[in-house]
């Protein structure tokens, strides 16, 4: 019996968001190297090495070593390398193939200084997002990075690797398409730019594009995470249907509020995060799932997370429903962020 | 030497907010049960009982089962009774003083039905947050709830107990006071209205009022918890001043962009939480803590942790900050709501 906040995992949806992304992957002939920071887990990590997948990202070298020890043999670290942890990267690189990241002349420098194994790099390219990596445009502190990781003997430079994350502000399918579009424009110009390196890699993937689009020219590699479970943001954004949503969340009923139709659950920001959505105005946490057994099946709009407190969730819905709950029953919520909620939860059950 | 993101926990400043709340507790003659779920700490537990603290509050009943591991023989479990974990409820009435929170008589006579050991029971009154708690003014309803509790041969009434969550929207002293205000003379009319009952508890605390109030009639028991570290929040909200923060996390820098006066760190929501402040309309994660040594002293109201994803942290800052950082630096953030940062970090280095 389920007593406490628990983290769900529908293993067939799962499985199937598994393939649908390595079959868009095959069709365009691209490499799939699926982040891994969303489910954080050797067990799902499984499913996708028995669909076919040996390659990796992860966003921080502490990550990487447990999926180096989990069995994986070529991993991508998917954040500014960090040059304080020269210890574990060296670990890594002495026993995997590592991938790791670069945007400056300064952090190539720092890293060749610490570096006592052969690692692969990348340079961080901003195609839109404005977090990290190098203006496209700007050619020639590009080429600077370059030279500077020329120098080294243990670093081997492989090309860009760019996130297209300001998809997430996209709500539908059209406007995830123009981001995509204007990105892959970016792409065609780094191509003929870097013309005098033909084997340059592009690295490309964040989860709305890659659901959406079906063409990702000059792209050499796919790293879309979140896509294996989906979440209520991204059914928000338009990256997926309800029904591929892999993950919910199961929370006691602790007391009711007909009087404000609402109920009070056993799960609050220590298990959901507090990353929300917007619904007209409004600050949005979760969704209801329709209860299926130990599963479930689709989202109840009308009934919505709209407040969460360290332990205290409150969902509010229409009458009839706030009548039918009783206290200690068990809901199913539909999480905002799945990556946030699997990093808080550490741990599931499959249904 | 500090790798990834760390917290550090001052422990001077801590024991200093730990012994002023201890002496507003005694000079009232009020019972103090400080509330453990922001630090959730066994070590810094012993803080407490080196003061003097005998009895305190958690927010689950698996923190309450691991405090009682650690010791504590009094523990109240300050969120509506989870009707779901019987066993543990039974495991640690067998073994501690286990004071419960009801507020129905739904979960009364569920509890009831499911307890072989005895309990102390409060009833929730919402004093105004309206997360959970019945409406003081619901005579009727609160005393269904005491006549079913004193049904059960191992259920003992104690009192009421409210928490004015409501103080988090305070900004500056003269609110927070207005608010403390408003509910003394709430708990003033239900001693009245209950003076058939007069060994009736009344449990109170929240930090804010805690912080800045000096008497608390009618007051048996107080229970802030966040009192210990602080964090931005509370120096926005007016409970203290920058220099009571005993809680910072140590992030390494891994890119800069001083075109647009950011600094990247390692520390993301995975550490922070996506919690947030608001200045000026912009969301706030976190300010730069003024680096002294090991520790910190201060902050900086000018740097400002402006973005989170799921391992990356924004800082943006005037000029001369950002040519002053350097890639592979560690920078102090104080965070915004501590609570959240401790449970996502899991671990500490006191300085």
């Amino acid at each position: 019996m389920i007593t406490t906040p628990t983290l769900l995992v529908n293993e067939q949806v799962c499985r199937d968001n598994i393939r649908r992304m390595i079959g868009l992957a095959r069709h365009n002939h691209i490499q799939f190297r699926p982040h891994f920071k969303t489910h954080q887990s050797a067990e799902i990590g499984q499913w996708f090495l028995e669909e076919g997948t040996s390659k990796i990202t992860a966003s921080s070298l502490s990550m990487a070593a447990c999926f180096a020890e989990a069995g994986w043999k070529d991993i991508t670290v998917a954040f500014p390398v960090n040059v304080r942890e020269m210890e574990t990267i060296n670990q890594l690189a002495g026993r995997i193939t590592l991938n790791l990241l670069v945007e400056s002349v300064e952090a190539v420098k720092l890293l060749g200084l610490g570096l006592t194994s052969p690692v692969n790099v990348f340079i961080k390219l901003d195609v839109g997002t404005h977090r990290t990596g190098i203006d496209p445009e700007n050619e020639k502190a590009i080429r600077e990075v370059m030279a500077e990781i020329r120098k080294s003997k243990r670093m081997q430079f492989v090309g860009v690797l760019c996130h297209a994350g300001h998809s997430y502000q996209c709500r539908g399918k059209q406007e995830i398409l123009a981001v995509h579009s204007a990105v892959m424009t970016v792409l065609q110009k780094i191509k003929s730019t870097y013309s005098d390196i033909p084997d340059l890699v592009i690295s490309y993937g964040d989860t709305p594009t890659c659901s959406v689009a079906d063409s990702f020219p000059n792209v050499a590699e796919l790293r879309p995470g979140n896509f294996v479970f989906y979440d209520l943001m991204q059914w928000q954004i338009g990256s997926c249907q309800a029904s591929d949503i892999g993950v919910a969340v199961a929370c006691p009923v602790v007391a009711k509020h007909p009087e404000r139709n609402e109920v009070v659950i056993y799960g609050g920001a220590v298990h959901f995060s507090k990353d929300f959505v917007e619904e007209n105005g409004r600050k949005v946490y979760g969704k209801l799932a329709i209860d299926r057994g130990e599963g479930w099946e689709g989202l109840r709009e009308d009934v919505t997370l709209i407040r969460l407190s360290q332990e205290h969730g409150i969902l509010q819905g229409p009458d009839a429903w706030v009548a039918s709950v009783k206290i200690g029953d068990l809901v199913k919520i539909i999480p905002v962020h799945s990556c946030l909620t699997m990093d808080l939860l550490r741990g599931f059950e499959v249904v």
